[in-house]
């Protein structure tokens, strides 16, 4: 479980935490592979989601997954950038939440993955939770929490150490 | 100033904080794109360093510095992979710092950047501290601290409120 004062802290800001969707770019699942080349590239970002129509999450692509789709044993093979669907190289198996969402876990999975996708109770696409914004809660506790708190070693705590 | 309990905390899993340099893949100034393209695409990392002969970091590359570079007004020029080398694309405007290396310094500078360059003085490359393992620090903080510390909000932050 999560600190009390130290949860309170580090969501401080938490209006700041979950970017919005209409934010955050995306490709639809039946884009080809050039055209999210194109957007990664324009946003400069590693990784994007995936959306159907309905706005739904679908899955993450990647530079590199799509790189390594057109990797032929030689060399490149860039026609297939302009065959080959989002869909059929996108990761399928990634974290999502739902909102609201649950500090506790967020700050778990965002040790392994750069950010979180957050979706609503139906799949909607609702928007990401980054590693940033928690390192902003991080920077804030390290500078302040012992300003605003005495912080006292607990007696059971002394003993055993 | 970082908190002397908050700090110590953080710092507690410190030896695992900086990745050394022989476990980051990384290009040399003199590849050309097509290496840089694989090698980011094997190691599936966004960005990774580009150091010079001697071992000393002068850059950073991407896939979608890469991409960009090779984009044309309606297609991509994938003649320039083989033509164009690292060292001409590549970010040189880009966070290092000293070995040892100052916490205060590294948690403001995550907030913006995914990972930064660890150098010696006379700019070796030595590694890279990451977003992870800062975050497996907050984990334990949100986790830990309140069970080790009895925590009192101060008379005057209490006044202020």
């Amino acid at each position: 479980m999560i600190g009390k004062e130290i949860g309170e802290m580090l969501l401080e800001n938490q209006e700041n935490f979950l970017i919005p969707a209409e934010m955050v770019a995306h490709v639809q699942v039946n884009n080809h592979l050039d055209h999210a080349l194109l957007v990664l590239t324009k946003v400069g970002y590693s990784v994007i989601p995936v959306l159907d129509h309905e706005y739904k999450i679908k899955g993450l692509i990647s530079m590199p997954m799509i790189i390594d789709a057109i990797m032929g044993l030689e060399k490149f093979d860039y026609d297939k950038l302009s065959d080959t669907c989002v869909h059929e190289v996108m990761q399928t198996d990634f974290a999502t939440i739902n909102n609201p969402y649950d500090l506790e876990e967020v700050l778990h999975l965002l040790v392994n993955h750069a950010f979180i996708c957050v979706a609503s109770e139906d799949g909607s696409f609702t928007g990401i939770v980054t590693r940033s914004e928690i390192l902003k809660g991080t920077n804030r506790i390290a500078h302040e929490f012992e300003n605003e708190f005495d912080v006292i070693k607990k007696e059971n705590m002394k003993k055993s150490h």
